[in-house]
């Protein structure tokens, strides 16, 4: 099968790149950047140099419906709003790494990204691709939206116990930490290595665009409206992401009884591992790879249950769910070309 | 004033040697250590080599009393609470950088700390060393407990508000991360560099020593019980503590509000800066001093309150904070010795 | 095919197992470890939990004989030279990633590994796995000695401009840089994080094992006795080996022509990929994959060359050469379970 | 003493003011930004708010002849030869950290820099300012040309060697590596956190501004034109470099005899230390100070001298050497306001 990406210089489209290299049934034949066509792919990432030197291309909506099947937008927000639609309507499947059709609320998109929202009829075609939960959904989608890298480590380490009715809605707080490739390639002084090394910081306090997409699938899961608290920190290393959860039990259970009830949840799902008990995953665990570790703590004293869960944000994050996603859509086992073990040290 | 450290070898004594040399009041003539007795101290530590190579020794208790005024111990859990009496009877000044002092409670103590505390009549004559708070009681010390690390950030943040009684005494949530000095200098493989570096980990949930340290200063504050959720993360950095810290209002304030509150709160106080509304304070901008930033948010939304509070764990988390009250203690500005700026970047 | 790994909870054995997790032709059917015998390799190595949960077994010779047809020895020096020759007299073939039969001196070997050498007869049958130049020898051999990390950087940067001699056979100078893992997994104060976090130093001036090995490959290459000054220095960070090579060229050469005369000399290896002029190539831009990335540079005012050489040591520098050796002694494609590209960022 | 800062938002101004701050007799009163001219210097630095919070200024010549002493230059190249002339001409003493006065030949300069050299009648004014070597002419200059960081580092490592004529004058090789401060805060792809870390490189081979320099003092040490080979590399740290200086030595002489000869030759030199044979010296162990540690080893094989010179590229090799000059012109103790330790860890 034939597929493009679109947003060739970002950390997505190298990291989709890596992956669908070895992936045996799909071949790349576009990458598309608006910045950088006409540019040999290994001129900007020189780590691939002789291995993917194909120019880069300006995008042409006749050209790719032509020539591929599929097509990868991992473009920033705001972007791929405006190519998708055209797409879809000349029977070309796409997957949206960005979030520019993950939220149903024009108003909150409004409010967190900035612009309008895609058109309705559009935001009504995407599947959010959280693939451990949607995967029925996802077989048949034309477009998915791809979740974002805190939802997913978030909303995989919530919707059990949520949806097994054992905690309060309410009150949730999300206290998350990512490598500084969640912040993308584009430079910044924040993220200049001298400025960055030895440096633990905050961000975006009550403003992050990851809050109405968690709330949103939270929601959908408890049927009811649930807001968080979410504050997201930048860790100086590159990739991971570690999601530290607190959620007030409604009856007191058991750490033990709380594993089961996740490894039951998870049992089929061959990139959620949960950790026996007293174990806590560490994001260098998932590192590169697409699992997603799971570990859980039952606070006796203070009623709280703590869920710790770790993913690589490149990876399940983004890219690699994105090919999760692709193979359910194709029918193919979901873990063909994303394999790899994850890397260590 | 001559002085000694007890615990020669490990961080805590590296730091106070740092900020001792250009103390204008203070020379070390001692450096105690069990295991190096003997050794050169810039065998040890290179980085001192021409600057301190004075020999250490094992301790004396008489030859102590005889040459020091004031002994600093840093030293691990279970050690001081063995020779910090005795130097008190012979009326020497001792500051413990240990947590032997800090507990009034015997059996929180043997839980947290595996072993029975130091005798009741010494642990009533600790004054608890968070300088900004117990000044006046400082003054008058024959023996400081120091705060730990973690306590101290967490507490500095907090106290405001809740001594305001602005907040709910329950429910705070503090999710806290430090950098790999916070383990100290014993070898261990989750700490070996090719493990810890691109890693970030939680670790010790429910179970760590600082978390009855920290409730009994909350406590104290509110004058009534408060239990804490408390989780400790590590961070691939040195230095640095961050605790964000989760409160609920007792009724709405804004950020700007509570700012000002702070601001006043700790208007004379030198090491406390407090942000000013959109500003979180980050790690790397207490380096290797002894300030405690603050940075506060109030979410609307959910009626949470933010507090972020960074300190350096070895600096205002220990030997900083330590020559802060052995100044203290001797009438001397609190500043003296320890006002170097932030190293950046 | 059946192999087996002895030293398993090395970083060379972890690396074997993610390559080999993927190969098409290979299954790893025990993992030998003297101090976990019994333990289950996940519970060393958490990244690999529910993925590789078999115990570990204390080595049997017979047992080994009878279920596999390939042995990796990931061992520490001075051990593998007392297991490879029983197996070998099995006919069980073996890729040893430690240094007991790369050198054929047993004077230099005592010298620099502080024991006797392996049995002659062994050593004349070990072919050295340096895949690129020993191809053909490597086909058929029952044992292979899998080169070491600076040898592998550094031998594939000079052979070509010494066996065309160009260059002056002495007074090379070897000034070489490793991330952590190349001091493997043991612990020392030196590799604690604290204390490797923002350094960068120097070690065994003039001592190191890898001396030896490099000068027999230069002086087969030179048919001359080459004796080179070798300087390791340690990088902090987790993988990648640069050489920066300094040689006296006979004659005047440009930049280009040496460049093409490098890109004829291995126009058909598809691990060794020669860069442009201008372009230097970073360890990064090979991290986690098994390409040896070379960078000239023609020093006109000096009349030297400087060749850059950068590995990732844990692969092309140990265990993805290995495998690509076992891949040329069973004459399958040498890419064959190591064509993944390399991680970045 | 009043003196002034040219180049406020750099890393070298931040760190004049780090150790300014606690200087007895000296007070900034001004700190010159062309493109933050009227921002508060915290804005820019908030590490640094509440301590120095002053707005910058534009310069003005008039007004900074009225106003300071002494000015320092922490401008990029070409900067400080179009404003240097004027104040001296009225009389105020300048310390360039620059290279616009380091050369005295205009055309390295040229080839260089860019651009055409500073007036000769200036360039004659300028005394190079490497404090351990041209002390007594700074005592009396009015212009210091202060030197660049690799220079620092390798001349104090191979004057010693050169001036007792026990080395060849030629081929001798400087395999430099720094933090990547010594790149400064100007953003950049390479410099990109998620890109620099976990990743070493080299760079400018053959063409670095340091290079002239270099020689220059080198061929006035051994009278006699001396041509070097210099490879700088980026470490993935913050600061510190670290020269290894490989030289021929003349007649064979052992580690030790050299290591006494360098000790003599610095006997009376507060911040460069010779390190016992057997140890050599890592950048940690000078983080953040003015030290120079230097380490030797002969290599009896191949007769050459590794020396390997580490400092902190902003402080001994910026920042910290600026203020040893600043006071040696005013016949203050050359320590004043920089004996603080290195930091550690």
């Amino acid at each position: 099968m034939n597929v493009a990406i679109v947003g060739g210089t970002g950390y997505g489209a190298v990291e989709l790149l890596r992956f669908l290299y070895n992936h045996p049934h799909v071949t790349v034949v576009k990458i598309i950047s608006h910045s950088n066509s006409g540019t040999s792919f290994s001129e900007v990432y020189p780590h691939l140099v002789n291995i993917i030197d194909m120019e880069m291309d300006s995008f042409d909506i006749d050209q790719l419906a032509e020539e591929v099947e599929l097509v990868f937008f991992a473009t920033p927000s705001n972007v791929s709003k405006n190519y998708i639609p055209g797409l879809i309507d000349k029977g070309v499947k796409c997957i949206d790494l960005s979030g520019d059709f993950r939220l149903r609320d024009g108003e909150q998109y409004q409010h967190y990204y900035g612009e309008e929202m895609a058109a309705a009829d559009y935001i009504v075609k995407a599947v959010y691709g959280l693939s451990e939960i949607n995967k029925e959904a996802i077989k048949d989608a034309l477009l998915v939206a791809n979740p974002g890298c805190y939802p997913t480590a978030t909303t995989l380490g919530l919707i059990p116990v949520l949806s097994h009715n054992l905690a309060e809605y309410q009150h949730i707080i999300i206290d998350a930490k990512t490598g500084t490739t969640g912040a993308g390639r584009s430079l910044s002084q924040g993220f200049h290595f001298s400025e960055m090394q030895e440096n633990f910081k905050a961000y975006k306090l009550g403003v992050h665009k990851h809050i109405p997409e968690i709330e949103q699938v939270l929601s959908d899961t408890a049927n009811e409206a649930i807001q968080v608290t979410f504050t997201p920190h930048v860790v100086p290393m590159t990739r991971g992401i570690m999601s530290t959860i607190y959620v007030d039990l409604k009856e007191k259970q058991s750490t033990k009884e709380l594993i089961n009830l996740y490894k039951e949840f998870y049992q089929d799902k061959p990139f959620v591992r949960i950790r026996e008990e007293g174990v806590i995953p560490q994001t260098k665990e998932v590192y590169a790879s697409n699992f997603c570790d799971i570990g859980l703590y039952a606070d006796e004293r203070t009623g709280k249950l703590i869920i710790v869960s770790v993913i690589d944000n490149l990876v399940k994050g983004a890219s690699g769910q994105a090919i999760q996603n692709m193979n359910i859509m194709n029918g193919w086992d979901e873990t063909t070309g994303i394999n790899q073990l994850p890397i260590y040290p």
